[in-house]
């Protein structure tokens, strides 16, 4: 028979908060990478993040509580990282390379907190916003999105009894558990998982990271958040993002340091990295820019990493600029990453299978797909587009162009700017969904 | 954090046995009903119940393994009826009507042990044999078959991971989910739980059963199992089975007895029970013989439970034979119970709507249904169809003929005699499948 846990009854009775972020590596891994460089390079820099819901017919500040929301955040503030976490982080070997974070990097990692927030309410909307040093502000950014994504769900599913709950975990699971079936039918397929930022849940991401492990074995190729990778022996994956173009284009003094800020945080990168880190991220102020400008020794990197177009398109109009270089593609490697699911993945890799490398990071369909699992349409746990971006460096306003208008972020006037410096070919509105 | 519980752990460890019936109120509802009824009227009568596993190409003793089913079956003799249970048997009203059981009756089955078995195994099957007084082998029944069942499902699970296990488990209860929301839009629907005996397992059925509870509300009228009706306050719902009118055949000593035996029972039945409790189970020795003979008070009875004829068929039989006795069908009952899924019932539903009051007991395909859910096909998770019953009475041979030829038990010489003397009108073979 089944007995109560009397001491566990009575240990949560005294709960004060069940914290949705743990550990400092419960985050993305390349914030880890970036934040090396940014602490090497970029020791002085001053950035401020800002909350941006896209989705701005969801009144976030209606739907989760305002002293939940700053419990959760002060919580993450108590956090540092721990002797167990410093340990694997040095001794474990990351895309076959041991010794990736040098040792003065790890020291001054192991004393850090978290900065302080800025939080207040407006048009239903919360104003987040995080000021400093950008090799402190920056690790902000995962935290702060996966609590008001978590405090979404929680909020959502508050008044659901017991039953109903068990119910829609059990849908969940079944509708993610087909996806991993159909996936299965990929040869060669390697995936994974990049969502951290928008799951529905610590816990339902561990299950899903867990759900791919068993399902898809060898083509699940790790996962983006550090914590998982460490805890369930999966690779840490990732590379880099579009806060370091960025920044680099919100601090360049003239028009020569503006046009060369793509090219330069690659080099920056390159002075830490190699091998498969080597990805180009070219969407920061358009693909077609970046292409047409860059030197060549932008096609010895090892692939790139089409964040803003429709897969198909920005895979193919990259294959061409490699072949235009007179590089064989099929030494090259493509990782797709924007709003991925299965559908997308499937016709993505069928449709490029044998003419390049290929790698998917599944984000938001991954850990956040409960459409269809309640009882009833609960609008909570639909997924929003929410980013957390850099709006400013050093004072200087700070924009991403994107190759879709949909995601570009900045002051309107900054972004003009941009958009007459950089040019705007091939820039299409696409729905943002997640 | 989630810590491990160290004296539940050791205790597991101790574990020799996880015994599937844990209650003798782990039974059908109507197994107490006609035992209070053969403990005042057949207390000298010696039966044998004998399992039947009319699904022979499954291979039960090759399944299930013998010393595992000893252990349960030995588990089973063990227990009493506990003073809970006694005391809500006693103060608990069934069908509006309390005390429904004698304390005499009461008292007797405070002191009640099952019986002793004999277990042997033939041609990959178990052969399993009550013998003794009716009114304590008839209690083996129903945890004799939930034993059988259980244990194929663990023997079918047993080589799986936790991991595929709760994949299984949450595609279980998402098609589970499907069924209550089809059952939902039937306005008016009655239907109760008759899946103890062929149930996945215990804790299966009780999901289920709380599944039902939590999703269609009023319309789920309650559960045949005895204890999960106390344990989650529903009503305990059931009636009379076959082996009242199989004894009573069986001892019958001459033709106007053998004639009179379906009818005596019913007026046995009558002097204890009356209103929603006077159903009438007319296929015993099939229904055409049984409405053709059937003196005129049957038609005042409550309602029919067809059993074994396609429901739509048997119960349209039902309402002409009533109006042929001059009875409004629809001040009428039929229970419907013989292997429905939700087509079944809908379908049924459907089709009688308006014209006679209707209820559904639906059984294997509510507790058993685990097709399409592991991740590949596993035999020992497709329900059979398997029985026990009374084969002797007083050292008799006992009969069932049943509307469907392939539902028949007994000695092939003596279902020919009594072929001959009911007739075998309208009788036709519908495959068995649970």
């Amino acid at each position: 028979m089944a007995k109560a846990d009397i001491a566990r009854r009575v240990y949560n009775h005294a709960w004060k908060l069940d914290p949705i972020v743990r550990s400092l590596l419960d985050t993305d891994f390349y914030k880890l990478l970036m934040l090396q460089m940014i602490w090497k390079l970029y020791p002085d820099v001053d950035v401020t993040f800002t909350l941006i819901n896209r989705t701005t017919s969801v009144r976030i500040a209606d739907e989760i509580d305002e002293a939940e929301l700053r419990a959760q955040l002060d919580h993450v503030r108590t956090l540092g990282i721990s002797k167990k976490e410093l340990i694997w982080l040095a001794g474990n070997s990351f895309y076959g390379r041991t010794q990736i974070f040098e040792p003065e990097f790890l020291a001054w990692l192991s004393a850090i907190r978290l900065p302080a927030y800025e939080l207040s309410k407006r048009d239903g909307q919360y104003e987040l916003t995080f000021r400093g040093r950008w090799m402190e502000t920056t690790l902000w950014e995962i935290p702060a999105l996966a609590i008001i994504n978590e405090l979404r769900s929680r909020a959502a599913l508050k008044s659901l009894g017991y039953f109903t709950l068990d119910v829609i975990y059990a849908r969940a699971k079944a509708k993610m558990w087909e996806k991993v079936e159909r996936l299965k039918q990929l040869p060669g397929l390697r995936i994974s998982d990049f969502g951290t930022r928008r799951r529905h849940s610590f816990l339902w991401q561990r299950w899903c990271v867990e759900a791919l492990k068993e399902g898809i074995g060898e083509a699940f190729t790790g996962t983006s958040n550090v914590l998982l990778a460490m805890d369930s022996d999966l690779e840490a994956v990732g590379t880099n993002a579009h806060e370091l173009p960025m920044v680099a284009a919100a601090l360049a003094k003239t028009d020569a340091e503006l046009a060369n800020a793509p090219y330069k945080v690659l080099q920056d990168w390159n002075t830490l990295y190699n091998g498969n880190l080597l990805i180009v991220l070219p969407d920061a102020f358009g693909t077609s820019a970046f292409l047409r400008d860059a030197p060549p020794w932008v096609a010895d990197w090892t692939g790139f990493r089409p964040d803003s177009a429709p897969p198909i398109e920005g895979g193919e109009r990259i294959i061409a600029w490699w072949e235009k270089m007179g590089r064989d593609p099929r030494q090259k490697l493509l990782i797709f990453s924007d709003g991925l699911d299965v559908d997308a993945i499937i016709d993505t890799y069928r449709h490029f299978e044998g003419r390049v490398r290929m790698s998917f990071g599944w984000g938001t369909n991954l850990t956040n797909d409960f459409i269809g699992c309640a009882p009833h349409d609960i609008a909570g746990l639909k997924p929003i587009s929410i980013v957390c971006k850099i709006t400013e460096a050093n004072g200087r306003p700070a924009v991403k162009l994107s190759d879709n208008p949909l995601k570009a972020t900045g002051e309107p006037a900054e972004v003009e700017r941009y958009l007459k410096f950089f040019g705007s070919e091939d820039r299409v509105e696409h729905a943002v969904k997640v």
